[in-house]
């Protein structure tokens, strides 16, 4: 496939958000719920570990870290105010207060930024220690600005 | 919330794949196609600026380039053999020839770290040319193991 189908079939998705018009709501809302996912896979078995119902393993939560940096930046601009009316699992004082969810969501960043550094030590306690932070960070947000299921 | 119930919340998620038992289909699939949802975000923007439909932004493609490594790993261990059955655009190919589907993913990564290198550089034209050849390996993958939309 040429470059310029590709431009074409992405810019068909509605994709290219930032670079030419906003994104559409919906489209947003999918990208923010996939951030949600992926962050879900990679943490899901790190607060195993933390939490001793897997066993530790030092390769995987420095690989998992990593991709959680990366993650933790994505969700953020998929709460545009233009996505309040989508249907979503999300609280309405996202749009009400979104400095506070910009707080919460900087938390999270941070917590995530500490488990990065940790996850470069060697020391298997202050690295379960720096998950149950960035765990601690999630259900925080989800607390506060999330449906409960 | 406390760390424990995270780790409930996310293991009700079915999200621990790795860690514990192996996730099920029907989420490895939404996990891959999260991936697949986020790769568009982050490269649709570069595309256009490759083709010259949208400003060219150093620190954009900088900034999604190094997303794009991250979210580049992501996608493959969806693809296990589980979720044959499980509805997507996937062709059968994909498991049928594994070898092929996985060389085809590694051009993929390549062509993102060829990326992030000269995102990192201040050459434009070498820039663009290197989201030209991220964007001929997602189309080429695309071309041969995802159904025609």
């Amino acid at each position: 496939m040429k470059l310029h189908k590709i431009v074409v079939a992405v810019l068909a998705l509605g994709v290219a958000a930032g670079a030419l018009a906003q994104a559409k709501p919906e489209v947003l809302v999918k990208q923010r719920q996939a951030a949600m996912t992926l962050q879900g896979k990679y943490f899901g078995p790190l607060a195993a570990m933390a939490q001793g119902k897997a066993p530790f393993d030092a390769a995987v939560v420095a690989r998992n870290a990593g991709y959680l940096e990366a993650l933790s930046r994505m969700p953020w601009d998929g709460f545009d105010a233009s996505t309040k009316d989508v249907k979503s699992g999300t609280l309405p004082v996202v749009y009400s207060d979104a400095a506070k969810f910009k707080q919460a969501g900087e938390n999270m960043q941070a917590a995530v930024d500490k488990l990065v550094a940790a996850s470069k030590g060697k020391d298997e306690a202050a690295t379960k220690a720096a998950i149950g932070g960035v765990g601690k960070t999630c259900g925080g947000c989800h607390d506060d600005f999330r449906q409960k299921p």
